[in-house]
């Protein structure tokens, strides 16, 4: 696994200090305090995974003017945004190992430094004067939106069902990701089936990652995750491991389970045995199932595509959003 | 002044009452949660000044299509959004009359719902595929929520000048109607010095608009403006009348004033003698007459338009910003 992502971050480094550098020379708003909100947590070490996915899906298709680095960031400031809303919405704590930025400044400052990054990628995308881009990049925004609030309207309704889960994450994860990968394509002009193929790539890997993202928050720990253990569950979220093993539970476990889930402020004793209890029901295992069926997805996507050594990394990086441990 | 009303809102009832229906119509999101939280601000008796210039805009530079209503909506989700997120951020209580959104469903909705009414707002913009139109509209707004940062950041600061304040209201107020007259001049691909006489006439009448506003803050009463007494001043907002007056008066009442404005709940009783000291130094005079100067500039930008009786509508509409009592 370490061999896969030493392997990994070689290959890609030099485009990751292209982003860096870019996402900092776009952050320019005319007061200072933009600036430092907003640079909290996007510099804070996300891993760039959607503007690399929008790099080298460009790149596959033939694509490698310099302006795809500052169009990359769009991705990642549309995800920062979400990120500043989502830890005001669900009230978060920490952040990537750091205090989450509404507790450093506050909500207010973090609505609107979100909504400043919002606009910030939608100028960038309306800098590409190509209004099929500019389209997808809104409908991207909106469908996070909407599935923001249908994750909060569901909060904490534990007869949440797989299917419904799936449609969250596909809405809150899938479409960015999947935005990312086919609007690379539409900037260096691919076939439609090249885009075609690269938008599948997306949406499937965007699964794999969020499913991937929703397991660790049963198995790592904090500080690894950079983020408080059982933090999805304490947020009223319930993800794909607590799904399956509440439906296959017989229900004496199951009543337990719940008792746990909708307990206020559980203990780390009770998530331990929540966990203990996931694992009688192979939850964890399920997730890991569902994940890497979605990989194969997203490996069988990528075959229209012409066979280079972008692939191979566009292919090692769904691996990687399965197999990683933070 | 009930004269200018009745005729103005007799003239444009039609284009108001297409602009309702558009705005309704393109409100349809996936989950009803969602057009029920956009909705209750969104139809609760908002003016719709900002559709409504778009399409006299448009109509000015002779585009008729019935495109222009559905267009118009962009610029009333784009101020819904703001407001939904300003009364987060402003911890206000009542809007339009009617309990805020975040007081009925909570805060997280309304940041949500925000967010989508923003990005559905750049999604009909995408729709004109005209890429100078979907520009203008994401850096209105960017402008927008750097505008807001700044004013929290100048939150309670005694010290904000006149023309910190003319900055601030420019932003929140003036790029969006700017922005609204000009797109709608884009819309009907007006030659360029029409497009910038509609700029500037939308400029203006946003900083008549604002400025008014900020004065009903100090004459109106609570029911009539649907909203509480000394609304902005509760919420550390310095506006013109006041900024005017700290500026003017002697050091004696100019304590007395600081007092009164950083008392936190200050009571009906300390907000009438505010409104004493205020009227002592004629702030609210002062700013009545520089909203006056700003009338005289909007109407002066007009000047290079054709005189049709649209363009009679424009200048009654930016008249009746300045005179309006609510």
């Amino acid at each position: 696994m370490s061999g896969l992502k030493d392997d990994l971050m070689a290959r890609v480094r030099p485009d990751i200090e292209k982003i860096e550098a870019q996402l900092k020379a776009n952050l320019t708003p005319h007061f200072d305090l933009v600036s430092r909100t907003a640079g909290h947590l996007m510099f804070a070490g996300g891993k760039r995974l959607r503007p690399l996915l929008i790099v080298l899906s460009a790149r596959l298709c033939g694509f490698d003017d310099p302006f795809v680095y500052k169009f990359a960031g769009i991705f990642e400031y549309l995800h920062t945004a979400t990120l500043l809303h989502d830890d005001v919405v669900d009230g978060g704590t920490v952040r990537r190992g750091k205090p989450v930025t509404h507790s450093i400044w506050d909500a207010p400052t973090a609505v609107l430094t979100g909504d400043f990054l919002l606009a910030r990628a939608l100028s960038i995308a309306s800098e590409t004067q190509n209004p099929r881009i500019i389209s997808v990049v809104a409908e991207v925004t909106e469908q996070m939106a909407e599935g923001e609030i249908y994750q909060l309207d569901k909060k904490g309704d534990l007869s949440f069902s797989e299917a419904e889960y799936m449609d969250v994450i596909f809405r809150k994860t899938g479409v960015l990701i999947q935005g990312a990968c086919r609007t690379g394509a539409m900037l260096a002009n691919a076939r439609p089936q090249w885009e075609s193929a690269l938008s599948d790539y997306g949406r499937n890997m965007g699964i794999v990652f969020q499913i991937a993202d929703d397991i660790l928050d049963y198995i790592a720990d904090a500080r690894e995750l950079g983020k408080a253990v059982g933090a999805d569950l304490k947020e009223g979220k319930l993800t794909l491991p607590v799904i399956y093993a509440l439906k296959q539970a017989d229900p004496g476990d199951r009543a337990e389970m719940e008792g746990i889930i909708t307990r206020p402020d559980f203990l780390e004793a009770d998530f331990n045995c929540l966990i203990e209890l996931i694992n009688r029901y192979d939850g964890i295992e399920y997730a890991q199932k569902t994940a890497a069926h979605y990989l194969d997805c997203a490996l069988d996507s990528l075959k229209p595509l012409p066979d280079t050594p972008t692939r191979d990394l566009l292919a090692m990086v769904a691996e990687y959003a399965l197999k990683r441990r933070k």
